[in-house]
């Protein structure tokens, strides 16, 4: 058994990007096995459990991941996570990972498969709400699929959304309003946000969105609006219901799961599409374990890790 | 974040019975947080893992654990465990231990728990089916509680239950065939059997059983018939439906869940108990998450480890 305690460094993001849509597409092929999240509520955060396997890769394990938004006063990061693989032949645990960066690329790689397939445009004007970790993680996955002539940020602290420019090697990347942010065609939420931010009318037709910060039951990012006149895919159906952009809608009376177009991996299988150029559609991300399991299988590659005596 | 190789050799067995009880009976009282376990199937054999939270133990994680009955000719244990905590207050990951030998050890507890309250005498000769890890460490820990006269094992290999004899520090411990038993007014069974290798008319009144070995659906130990002559008490009524002892019988129509007297917790409470001296009493076992969090919070008493870098 080896730790890998920094497994991040070495992912190429073109190569990341392909696998999880791979494994999208097992999960929409129905051969995948994933059981929904399990969550543990502690006293001023989570963690959940998420354990899968994915055949088709050879790969099996559980990611857990905690959720303590009172870790930065701390000095410790939100959220924390180990991936444990286990050997799809015998079960014996072979890897433990660091998997808290890699959580970060895994999720912006689903976004620009989504952006791939979503988006009515191949080069694009991207707006970027958030300034963090996962909005980094984003930008650098989408310039990997699509042609990205500007970037838009929009952040609470606006030197934040200057420092994110400055981070990334892009041509024109600057801080904006909300709502100039929200006029791009390609429009990434990246926020804990409780309250929907994003007005409705800020939303052009032809936009795409990739709604990510909602991740937990209360959490939303968008007008309900938005949602009703788009055509709204999730990664998984059941995931995005609990905790995704669309459960305070559908708690709210104001979206069902049956207003659901589909998941990303139907799309990717060419079952489920964009109708029409104009039409809105969205992207609700709330992580699959497929994902952590997709990425862990790469990251390992030309990696030493530390050799730890077991059984 | 440190990883411990060995942490089962610390473990006082007496204090283990305790902290073990301890946590059965926060279980009775809807004081921890305990989901069903989580099975992935893989192609020959399968996983579960296992989170919980028992909030008076300050202890939170994680069991892995798989199942590959084919591992021994590969030379490799069947079974193999890891355990991951997780810090309370901030969730930082900060243990990860081999708990393939602590998954013995808590489930001895277990039945050295169940053995103190059910059994109605204090002194006992104990039957033994089956003559590995989980038979010896069985008798190691009911050799805390009670007082054992006598230990008579049955294998299917006479020559492992005698050996089994020599490893243990014990006054009269000698093989027997499987009737004389099953004479034993304290009976353990522990094989993988999925048939019922424990006849009826073998059990004497007044007899206690702890039925360890039956945990994955199909398994089974007892004649049925046996189970509807006693009370049946369990570790957790859902894991028991699924893959305690009483799973086949259930699913055959011969026994149903309201027919379980009650938890093992509700026992230590005194909310339930054995009736009356003659009555069989039996402690139908499938491993909970909380007896695993339990034996880690005791087995990192005064352990090193080794230090792994994270976050």
């Amino acid at each position: 058994m080896r730790y890998y305690p920094d497994p991040a460094g070495g992912v190429g993001l073109s190569r990341l990007n392909r696998v999880i849509e791979e494994a999208f597409a097992e999960h929409a092929r129905g051969m995948v096995q994933m059981p929904p999240k399990v969550y543990i509520t502690l006293k001023e955060g989570d963690f959940r459990t998420m354990p899968a396997y994915i055949p088709s890769l050879g790969i099996a394990g559980v990611k857990i991941v905690n959720v303590h938004p009172e870790n930065r006063g701390k000095g410790l990061p939100t959220v924390m996570a180990l991936t444990v693989l286990l050997n799809v032949e015998t079960g014996l645990p072979y890897a433990i990972l660091n998997a808290t960066d890699l959580t970060d690329l895994r999720t912006g790689a689903a976004g620009a498969v989504a952006a791939k397939y979503l988006s009515p445009r191949r080069s694009v004007s991207l707006g970027v709400v958030g300034s963090g970790r996962q909005a980094e993680a984003q930008i650098q996955a989408i310039a990997q699929e699509l042609q990205v002539r500007e970037v838009l940020v929009w952040s609470r602290n606006e030197k934040n959304a200057t420092h994110l420019c400055e981070r990334l090697d892009l041509p024109d990347c600057r801080s904006a309003s909300l709502s100039r942010v929200c006029g791009c065609n390609l429009l990434v939420t990246t926020t804990p946000s409780r309250v929907p931010l994003i007005r409705d009318e800020w939303i052009q037709e032809g936009t795409h969105i990739n709604a990510i910060g909602a991740d937990a039951p209360g959490k939303e990012e968008l007008d309900p609006a938005i949602l009703l006149r788009s055509r709204v895919f999730v990664d998984d159906p059941a995931q995005a219901v609990h905790s995704g952009e669309v459960n305070v809608p559908i708690r709210m009376g104001l979206f069902s799961e049956g207003m659901i177009a589909g998941t990303l991996g139907e799309v990717i299988l060419g079952m489920k599409k964009r109708m029409r150029p104009e039409e809105i559609t969205i992207f609700d991300s709330t992580g699959l374990a497929i994902q952590d399991l997709a990425i862990a299988a790469i990251a390992l590659e030309g990696q030493e890790g530390i050799e730890l005596k077991f059984p």
